[in-house]
């Protein structure tokens, strides 16, 4: 069937109520489920999901992989930072009492030993009374000094007044001597960064837990560390069914579609921080499907179909994955949830490994939506990043007419939102389930298209879905709504 | 000189305010910049960056190698979708005058023709009077129909009531045979999508502009494009220049330190949309840095230097890169910027293709801070993506003493921000320069560590960089300051 409207039972409006409710319905579809009728509600479905869920075993990783990974070891510095007191200028290394009294009038004149270096090889010369180093930023305080003073307050040695730079050493590669008039005092430790200022030895830098961005990979790589302990990101096959798909940049035959669902889940899952791997179509027949879903273990953390999960004759997926490893204890198990577009799920854990699988239903819509819903957290999850859901935010509902909605079944429209565009409050997007984005509204949101599962058009212009909650038929324009945010 | 110090000279509490105040100085460095003091602001010196950047070229790319590119056409659909009418039922397409009058105590008995699956070859059956064909969702409606009527509200040919799922296929290939019973009415269209419900063929479905996400790669998909025009992703190389730098995971010699501007820097270019390339780490020596940028350009859309830029003997980059290309009329520029940290800065374009290149001071602070200003929103108008710039909000300064900050800098200070923990307003991220951030409260922001430019492990700490203007030396707690937004 099709991947553009296969599991249309999740089109909700054109659903015979009658079905959803039907309990032995249910019962054949999911074994005795939550309700009586064995409808399951969104929640019941994700958190049954997500129990069954751990992290991936971690790895150590090179640093600039494990970019966007989170660490799962407390990191402490093996070295201070800095690692030795050095000059946070460019100057010269001198004795505090040596240049106390240094003024424009009365300069204090001082006898140059040599260049200080960043990064220099041997011995630091030892200062003595009277005598100054010229030293570069980042370069370490030889022995005798306390202070640095720039070079912006000397006469660089030119005898010529104040000058605002050094030369070049390519110009004196002998590096620096004769005298030096200093202009200006500096106290103890002025212009000099010491030891540990940023960090000691043995500090507690980066707990478990963190996402690496840039900032935490340049810290790690300041420390030391070229390698670091890490959740990998997880590998995600992703397949359509269905006989009548072809692929896009294909000539369409009568009866034929594009398989959208594909590409727009591998990118999705991309998206959500895994490495995807897009299978394509497989045509709407038990055995192939089996053999290519046992095929694709191997590289797979976690398995996403798309199609075939509804209640036609042709609907092999649940055919092929209800047997599938059952005898292992796995399988996948199908579901109707009190959810749309989204009613048809498959879930289980197959192989060896127990690798997660999701049946979702082919509607570009109800595909779609469910990967954000299910798929998503599991993603998230598997890498252990924290909040595995999206942010919601309360937020105005916009429009001329009220938007409807089928009793029972919670519905996801697609939305338009802007932040601020609306009464007082600043909620903002919520990241943690403390805030269950029931403040006040804290922007507003259009609906975008209609309801009908088919509609992709209309996903591609959404930033956000509008959460009609089961109990609710109808919602009036100006009324306060949740609001997942897409991006 | 230090990656971890050098441009020491932007650690701004440290710096003789006359340097930075001297004409000569900033003529010498800068040529007459804006100022008569040739300092530089930062709007001026990131305008003068911007109006020299241009989008890269557009390419033909596969689908799911464009997610997040952005699009350089105006795609149309060739087709529409869906492409024919089609069932969003599995059921059965009736005539609606033989089922008008069906009831649960009058069904209408209906003869089936046979099976209309999604995909299937060859002819589809012209459904004559009293006859009804088996429907998948997702085929196209068979001749002399103008309705489907769900399998739920027939016996699916058992003869024995209302049925909830259709026999499968595989239990009977033969398909479906004899007599239906239909125990509900469904008028004209009732579970039919029409073809271009969705979208007509010559619809605009997506704007040259749009940056491409799941949902707008599944849309393309599905109109058939299986390449679309976008421009790539900008090649960013990186590297890092000083005798003292060392790779994370080597041991540290006396005077030495880890490179890590370079690992910081390549992961924030692809934190940007780039990919980056990193290089590690040259040596203070003039003619290897030059060779290095040389040979480095054939595979780089943009160059990042870090170190050496600064007054002092070893500031071996000004020396390089200034020469660099200066026939061609190319060359860098080095100038002080009104700004703490991030003082001293050079931007120019190198090579036959006029390569933008940024040499940012060493310090891993003032690098990554300059990066974010200049660098970041340069990949971002390469990349063809608006707005280029970091969003920014005002926040409510938290803290027990005030910020300070020097005259005439403007100062960017390390912070963590806290959406909605503020007095009203919903300002809330502006991501458009139509908003410039001097709304309501939307956060709150505490300050993270002190404004010395080697402190990295504050940095790793910080989620928004507090702007303190040019002319403001303190900010009191509870005062409103600017908040750019780094995640």
């Amino acid at each position: 069937m099709s991947e553009a409207v296969k599991g249309a039972t999740d089109a909700g409006e054109q659903v015979p109520e009658t079905a959803a409710q039907e309990p032995g319905a249910a019962a054949r579809e999911a074994g005795p489920g939550p309700g009586s009728s064995g409808v399951w509600s969104v929640e019941e479905h994700l958190d049954d999901i997500l129990r069954q869920i751990r992290p991936l075993e971690p790895l150590e990783m090179q640093l600039l992989d494990a970019q966007g990974c989170v660490l799962v070891e407390d990191v402490t510095a093996a070295v201070a930072l800095p690692p030795f007191d050095n000059s946070s200028m460019d100057g010269y290394a001198v004795r505090t009492v040596d240049v106390e009294r240094a003024s424009d009038e009365f300069p204090a004149v001082l006898r140059v030993i040599g260049d200080v270096p960043a990064g220099g090889a041997g011995e630091l010369p030892h200062v003595g009374a009277g005598e100054a180093a010229r030293i570069m930023t980042g370069a370490p305080l030889p022995p005798g000094t306390q202070a640095v003073v720039p070079v912006e307050w000397t006469d660089g040695g030119t005898g010529r007044g104040r000058v605002d730079a050094m030369r070049p050493h390519s110009e004196s590669p002998a590096g620096a001597g004769g005298e030096v008039r200093i202009y200006a005092p500096a106290g103890a430790g002025r212009h000099v960064r010491s030891r540990g200022s940023d960090v000691l030895a043995g500090d507690l830098v980066l707990r478990a837990g963190t996402l690496l961005g840039p900032a935490q990979i340049g810290l790690l790589a300041a420390i030391g560390r070229g390698t670091v302990r890490v959740r990998p990101r997880p590998r995600v096959v992703v397949l359509s069914t269905g006989s009548e798909l072809v692929p896009p940049g294909e000539q369409l035959a009568p009866g034929r579609i594009h398989d959208s669902n594909s590409y727009a889940l591998t990118a999705a899952a991309r998206d959500a921080g895994a490495i995807a791997y897009r299978v394509g179509a497989v045509a709407d027949d038990a055995e192939t499907l089996r053999a290519t879903v046992e095929d694709q273990l191997i590289r797979a953390d976690a398995l996403v179909t798309s199609g075939g999960v509804s209640v036609g004759a042709y609907d092999v997926v649940k055919e092929a994955l209800s047997e599938l490893d059952g005898e292992a204890g796995g399988g996948v198990e199908f579901r109707r949830l009190a959810m749309q577009p989204g009613k048809p799920q498959g879930f289980g854990r197959i192989g060896a490994d127990r690798t997660p699988l999701f049946a979702l239903p082919g509607n570009p819509v109800s595909a779609y939506i469910s990967f954000e819903m299910f798929v998503r957290p599991v993603i998230r999850r598997l890498l252990g990043v924290e909040p595995v859901h999206r942010p919601v935010v309360r937020a105005r509902l916009a429009g001329d007419g009220p938007l409807t909605s089928p009793a029972g079944r919670r519905q996801f429209l697609r939305g338009w939102y802007e932040h601020g565009r609306a009464d007082g409050g600043a909620a903002g997007p919520s990241d943690g389930p403390a805030d269950d984005g029931t403040g006040p509204a804290a922007g507003e949101v259009a609906p975008v298209g209609g309801a009908g599962s088919h509609l992709i058009a209309a996903l591609a212009r959404a930033n956000a879905l509008v959460v009609v909650p089961e109990e609710t038929t109808e919602v009036a324009p100006g009324s306060l709504v949740d609001v997942v945010l897409l991006d």
